[in-house]
């Protein structure tokens, strides 16, 4: 018979843009063993991370909590529950995470409008007001955040539109949450999704909503109770039911509110992971931690620019907590990256679609976001290159970095 | 600001139908560091855990991978991939999750017929395979063991009936999986979803699917790629996708195939601890793992049957890693298991719909499955009856119990 060895993952130094570094306390969270579903230990535990998680998306909605699966399960259960069929739905679109919410979108039935930008921009708040104006969508749904391009939209004043003319607003903060500032209701965001595996350096595996009673208004309407649940005397409304069981943000509601009725079994270990990471955000403090991220991006870019590297895309909408880089011409991207992969243990990204061998990515992202790892990044992705025949000044990138720090 | 504790859950010993207490070796690899997604160490771990399932499932499929979501989530997954709106599903129903079954296929647009039993029972081999010759469906789909009334259904000889009518056969074995035999390819399932929380005693938040040839084909016709992954060339079929992109198999696929194409980030830390899972299944022995849990059944039952407690159900149905006990007369169900839960810390649990407050259930599943566990909850349930004014003849449940191990 096949043996299949004891786990031993090798240390790595993860400078992606997801999935990074996991804070050592919260492995040590899901080390501890399990309570039962509906034990009140257990349950008091899921209305902590609640109210955690209402700090973090800087709201007073009522409703915050997570989606059992990765990142995408949130931005999924939001939208469907969302979406009726035939709802004209917007999408601005300015990398692969906005053709995502359209494909997302689709599928739920919506007929889907976008207006795109060329990679390495955004959008200005004239352009997508003028599209919200033109095209009177039911939805808007846009990413905060686009890593396979590394900027960062704007959402200032958008929300107020949205309102004015009754259309919802979607949010894909998946991978700036806990790392950059997100204001929730102060942005008029009808709903949030945010990521565990990237600033919160939670494990994958869980995605924490948060969406308002205008979100949850349309929720109700379309509300429906499993047949093996129910007990007798409830009124069913089969009016309109989300094409979704698991994603039902209705019957989500239900679980996690004080009726606690069964849906599925929370992922209790996924969720001590959560309620640590929460935890350590909220001792962070929020503004605090966003300086955290800015001051090592800094860092990271003064390295990469003493090497004379070119940083793609606009620069005016830089996300602050992924850092792209032009592979220099006659460079193997690939071949550098496992290069720093094998050797030294570091971890860099590509990307996706028509970027794919054209830039590389690094994320300075929660427990992956420090001094130690901007300064051992620099210096190995410095030797791999000279190592790949690329002509610079050796040394400058580290000196570069540790100026910026002093 | 308030302040959230450290972490400290109560100790327990859980012995209600999932989840259940996970295997420390489980606990301890879900601490361990997390790896990048598509680090060649981590995807090999994605293909060891493939593997495995392989073996868990007793298949020579080459699809069996899990879907990042508890339970519910991997049924989710091959029912939206499997059912085309308009489709005609059967789904017998014996109890809770067989309405679960038909409530997700009526979400995939499904026309579904059902056939009833009454709960306590299951159906005979003759009454499912009329009903497939009847109705033709082009999909059925049943639950293998039902907790909610702790009995299990034999699917012997049905998957050839399936095949002869061109029908695909969907089994539900979330509860039975890795506790009760299950041979996948022998019995001609088409497609079986386990579940982790229950005899794997992994924690909720993955679900195990395995599916054939005759699945994969129909997967195939629904494929989709992304539209941000596409690099040009690409043929992209638009023809019937599948309603959910999270949950869309043909896209899962390719994520654990060799071909890695990005689809959701795997969720590390969990599959850590299913592959520990899977490899203490293993290690015991599957033969093996199916005679504990019937060697502490057998102890259970023995147990409950001294205090005079009577059995609910079917007794030629009876699920092996559940045992339903009828409420007596008079005694509050729920104050017995709050009793049992803040005094012993022992959780056992009551039943749902119809059989809310008539029954308790006691899982004997995975770790939780124990001489120890079984030995502990006899003397405090019996400890708790008496409390509760319960008439019984102390100390005979736990002795009876010892003779069973003698």
């Amino acid at each position: 018979m096949k043996v299949y060895k004891d786990l031993s993952p090798s240390p790595r130094t993860i400078m992606t843009p997801g999935p990074v570094e996991v804070d050592p306390r919260v492995l040590r969270a899901m080390s501890f063993p399990i309570l039962g579903q509906f034990d009140p230990e257990f349950t008091s535990i899921m209305n902590e991370t609640m109210e955690m998680l209402r700090k973090l998306f800087v709201t007073e909605n009522e409703w915050a909590f997570p989606v059992d699966g990765t990142s995408r399960s949130g931005i999924e259960a939001v939208l469907v529950s969302l979406i009726e069929p035939g709802d004209k739905v917007l999408v601005p679109i300015y990398g692969r995470f906005g053709h995502l919410l359209t494909e997302i979108a689709q599928r739920c039935g919506a007929e889907v409008v976008t207006i795109e930008k060329e990679w390495g921009f955004v959008f200005d708040k004239e352009e997508l007001v003028a599209a919200i104006r033109t095209h009177r969508p039911k939805l808007v749904a846009i990413v905060h955040g686009e890593t396979s391009t590394g900027r960062m939209q704007s959402l200032e004043g958008i929300g107020q539109v949205c309102r004015d003319l009754d259309a919802l607003l979607v949010v894909d903060a998946v991978a700036t949450i806990g790392g950059v500032a997100l204001e929730t209701d102060r942005l008029l965001l009808d709903a949030v999704i945010g990521g565990t595996q990237k600033c919160l350096s939670v494990p994958a595996g869980m995605s924490p909503i948060t969406y308002n009673s205008r979100a949850a208004a349309k929720i109700a309407k379309r509300k429906k109770i499993e047949r093996g649940l129910l007990t007798g005397g409830e009124e069913e409304s089969l009016l309109r039911p989300v094409q979704s069981n698991y994603f039902d943000l209705s019957m989500l509601q239900d679980y996690w509110s004080s009726a606690r009725l069964n849906h599925h079994t929370e992922a209790t270990s996924m969720l001590y992971a959560l309620r640590e990471g929460l935890r350590l955000v909220l001792e962070e403090g929020l503004e605090q931690r966003q300086a955290r991220h800015k001051a090592h991006e800094a860092a990271l870019v003064a390295g990469v620019q003493a090497m004379d590297l070119r940083l793609y895309g606009d620069a005016s909408c830089k996300m602050p907590v992924v850092t792209c880089i032009e592979i220099p011409e006659g460079i193997d991207g690939e071949s550098v990256r496992n290069l720093l992969l094998q050797d030294f243990g570091i971890e860099i990204a590509s990307s996706f679609g028509v970027l794919k061998g054209k830039i590389w990515r690094i994320g300075t992202m929660g427990y992956s976001c420090s001094k130690r790892n901007v300064l051992l990044t620099l210096g190995a992705l410095e030797a791999a290159l000279l190592r790949h025949g690329h002509k610079l000044e050796a040394g400058l990138a580290v000196q570069a970095a540790l100026n910026t720090y002093a």
